[in-house]
């Protein structure tokens, strides 16, 4: 391994850490309006049921280090979190597919509160192409190259229907977007140096259900 | 273990599993579209890039048995698929919270396809109460404990600011609501029997920066 792949792999932070940090934020931010100007692991701990020995080291990947016995100063936290996830910055995104989730996911302007700015929309039903929702234009698929010279994006996000989930990824890929956000119940295949992020709600849903039938036993 | 509880453990699938089973499912509906009748793991296996004994494995849940040579019948696979994952019942449920995320949920007819109906929603904001989103009633919530028992709901989809994510969970509980969907990046705390199924769309944005970010240096 040379020095770059080595720097490359200090900075690949395991996906479970990353699962967890927000949940650690979202926590600091609540003791924060308690009016808490310090927090330790084990206080963190105590509040969400995770070992503080795990916190620690979680913590440890951000670069921030808690002071003997009062802990982790909350604003500094705070603000390290926020920057080492990725919400401080805003990512450009495209968004492909103006279904019924892709369009509530151009309604919801959380997104962008953590980091994801979807700048515009593609979909080839007519009478899309124009329109305009919840400020973000949405423009048929085929001008998808002339607006990533437009906008230089490189996050897709992906909620068509499977039939073309797909053909679409192939598209965006080939146009220069180097992570896709996949919504679709469809295993999409990608060149090795492009990042998947499956978030399917239909999966969730499925365990969901299962362990309400499980616990319906009795 | 006496047998109801083992009878218990054979109904719970592993989470894995849960989440590969969508994956199999669309890949079969696309092969159905092509005009395929037959579909074997090996097969599957080539167009989503799974192992085939990992795929038979987790079919093996599902109570389906393929036949020599020519493998499991697409329709059948299909209908039996979508009974087993929980899609083809409506499961009722309320959502709280009509923010941003939770309008855009109200929105997204998708999730009626893949078994969850949200009958009513609770927000304590003045001039939501009385309207109505897609259909879908919204209610102070105060009015949980009534509608209750109009509608006897088991799932409760948790779409509420972190400051209160913790208070209407236990408000749910007490109610009687046995699964909590949880898109807050707040972790919860419920009862022992209480199912929690977490899907933070932001732990997953948080994921994929840090991909790209490590992708990004050359």
């Amino acid at each position: 391994m040379n020095s770059i792949e080595q720097h490359k792999e200090n900075l690949r932070v395991p996906e479970p850490t990353l699962r967890r940090l927000p949940w650690y934020l979202s926590n600091v931010k609540l003791l924060k309006q308690r009016g808490e100007r310090y927090v330790s692991s084990t206080q963190i701990s105590k509040e969400i049921n995770i070992d503080a020995s795990q916190i620690a080291k979680d913590l440890s990947y951000v670069h921030i280090s808690g002071r003997t016995r009062v802990g982790y100063e909350v604003d500094t936290l705070i603000a390290v979190l926020e920057d080492f996830l990725g919400f401080t910055n805003l990512h450009k995104a495209f968004l492909f597919g103006v279904g019924s989730l892709g369009g509530a996911l151009l309604a919801d302007s959380g997104l962008k509160h953590f980091g994801l700015d979807i700048v515009a929309a593609f979909d080839v039903k007519p009478g899309l192409a124009g329109t305009i929702l919840n400020g973000i234009p949405i423009f048929h698929s085929d001008e998808f190259g002339m607006r990533m010279e437009q906008f230089r994006v490189n996050i897709g996000v992906l909620t068509v229907p499977i039939e073309i989930a797909q053909q679409i990824t192939d598209y965006m890929v080939a146009g220069g977007i180097k992570a896709v956000w996949n919504f679709t119940p469809f295993r999409i295949r990608v060149p090795e140096h492009i990042v998947v992020q499956n978030t399917s709600l239909y999966a969730h849903l499925a365990v969901m259900f299962n362990r309400l039938n499980c616990n319906e036993i009795k």
